[in-house]
């Protein structure tokens, strides 16, 4: 990847998944990196969620393989996990729903989810008394969009030695060249990091836990390279662990509310969270930027620019009621119809209906976290090491 | 570190954990690297052991603090441990040497021995089946060795979740600048096993397990780097955690039985294990490299070589009887009077006497081998995490 002139575009295109990346054109993904368009596949989806009809997945790599396990009635996994630092915002929400929806497809989705206390230890000095609580939190918000529990295996990366010894593992298999043309030259810290998840992704296809098995890793488009050194370990270590390749669906990233770079947890008002309170949510919803036009008058005429405009993503992404009334919104807003104003205040019921919802469901929910938590630990236990 | 025409010589003056090193000079590390000649602190210790009296711990930091918490009876520990892959070998029986006797001098001295199972797993391949079985053999090794079990913490590092924990810390402090400044250009796999050690040193001051206190790890000059970088990591994490630096005690490296660099695990007849059968011994012994001339003319007149004699190092490292007996063979060598056969039928015999008595004091420690590692494991499960 060198220009003509020779000179290294490299640092440019690489996907940074630490980072604050937008990515603004998805079908370059695809041709540089290898990424598959969903396209054929979505009709092997009969009832394709609102992230597969909308477009909002817009890519993936060897998610054929959960189709097949779909089919044949074999088990597969479903991978993700999250730093219990206390934001469940809506970019959490996302990889939720994917992992809500690609579980609901069979009664053999396992999911595996990690709640990665060490590393909100070591990255942001939270205590394990502190993550824990955050944690059950967490794991009730996932509960509450949905998640099975019967089909579900929760852990703690403190807890998990499995994770640990796959990623000592990897140490050993894994170049530093490789490391540096996945994700550039970085501090040991996130390459250690990227070993780690590498072993959370890997750890569902252990003997222990039922042996190679497809899985299947719900991400952000930024967070590829990690899917790719995945795989690249997946292969490496095949002959030892029988590992099938992860596979990986990607959703597009949802635009910052204060119109720059992809949500972000470091600005508040960029994002909403499950935690907003109703008169932060509506003032960071009913202040956002728009793809609106300096003037109504302008509006009328050229109609408003829905495919920058993050009120739109809301829709979009979360709030919508369905797939029509997206469509509706879309239509109304290029057409010059409907206006910002408007278009905000609806926004704004949807997302206050949601979170008055969405907290009654958890607060019921508490309950069932803990014991999906004590169930996974005592599952995880029995299973010994290998 | 270069010389005056620019060219880097940090390359050759680097100490290599993980190479085969060959120290010619010590007394440059403590010019170049700050290790301590022993000397003053000498006195401080009052019945001091065969390593202590013949110049075999040649160096030291920070050791003053060891002292200090002997003679004021404020606990401190000593830390070791070993990667179970079976060789239970001389270089491991010095440093079982060195923590047995650091342990002896005060009631409140906790020996911390990790059992590196996960680096067996990932360097060598071994199930952690296999790897149990030959902890316990360990185990029961450093017992018969004289490891007082009322005063020690055996680990596995598959079970301590803290090292971990510790290690992804330190992995977010350290800079790559800084492992190389120590280490070289390394494969991540050994950065990341550096950064483990780190966390099993340091474990020993974490609150739970009694916090912050002197700890001193006796090692191999080659050890070196290690303990520099987790003492530039106690350092950086002082006001975190309160760490003291680590102390450390330096053994000489033994001379390989056929001459050529240090004792390693890869050359079978390099070195004598606590497995060696005693004809196996005997032939290692009787087939070594001696510092012997070339004619019995020659060594009556000019005296055998014992400084770069293994045969020597056989008496003055391990099986001398006393001190006297060492300074008896290194006299009657260097001055002609003994000559390498029946020098080496003489060591032959002190080896056959301690393969004898080792095993069978190994064989009965085999329970209570079982027994402290039950007991370590219930102590460190009950301490929780923090």
């Amino acid at each position: 990847m060198r220009t003509q002139a020779g000179e290294s575009i490299v640092e440019k295109d690489r996907l940074d998944p630490w980072g604050t990346t937008t990515v603004k054109d998805y079908a370059r993904l695809q041709t540089e990196f290898g990424i598959e368009p969903i396209g054929s596949l979505l009709p092997r989806f009969k009832k394709p969620s609102p992230h597969l009809s909308r477009g909002i997945d817009f890519g993936h790599r060897d998610l054929g393989r959960i189709a097949d396990a779909v089919e044949n009635n074999n088990p597969y996994a479903v991978m993700s996990g999250i730093k219990p630092t206390g934001n469940f915002h809506l970019g959490t929400k996302m990889t939720a729903d994917d992992m809500v929806y690609f579980q609901s497809l069979s009664k053999k989705g396992t999911v595996f989810y990690c709640i990665a206390d060490v590393e909100a230890y070591a990255d942001n000095g939270l205590s394990f008394g502190e993550t824990s609580k955050i944690a059950l939190k967490n794991v009730a918000d996932i509960l509450a969009l949905g998640l099975d529990p019967e089909k579900a295996v929760v852990y703690l990366q403190s807890e998990e030695m499995r994770v640990m010894r796959l990623a000592t593992v990897f140490s050993r298999g894994v170049t530093n060249n490789a490391l540096k043309a996945i994700y550039g030259e970085r501090p040991i810290g996130l390459y250690m990091s990227a070993l780690v998840q590498a072993g959370d992704i890997l750890m569902p296809q252990l003997p222990e836990l039922g042996g190679p098995k497809p899985v299947l890793v719900p991400v952000g488009a930024d967070q590829d390279p990690h899917i790719r050194l995945t795989r690249d370990l997946a292969a490496r270590f095949r002959d030892e662990y029988g590992f099938i390749p992860p596979s990986a669906v990607y959703h597009r990233l949802m635009l910052s509310l204060t119109g720059d770079q992809k949500m972000s947890k470091r600005s508040e008002d960029s994002l909403l969270t499950l935690e907003d309170s109703q008169a932060a949510a509506s003032r960071k919803v009913l202040t956002a930027f728009t793809g609106g036009r300096d003037t109504v008058e302008e509006q009328r005429r050229l109609g408003g620019r829905a495919d920058i405009c993050p009120i739109y993503d809301l829709y979009r992404f979360h709030f919508a009621r369905d797939d029509e009334h997206v469509e509706r919104v879309y239509n109304e807003c290029t057409k010059g119809i409907r206006l910002c104003g408007e278009c905000k205040q609806e926004a704004n019921g949807l997302v206050k209906e949601f979170l008055t919802e969405h907290r009654r469901k958890r607060e019921s929910m508490m309950h069932d976290a803990e014991e999906l938590l004590a169930k996974s630990r005592d599952y995880l236990m029995s299973k010994g090491k290998q």
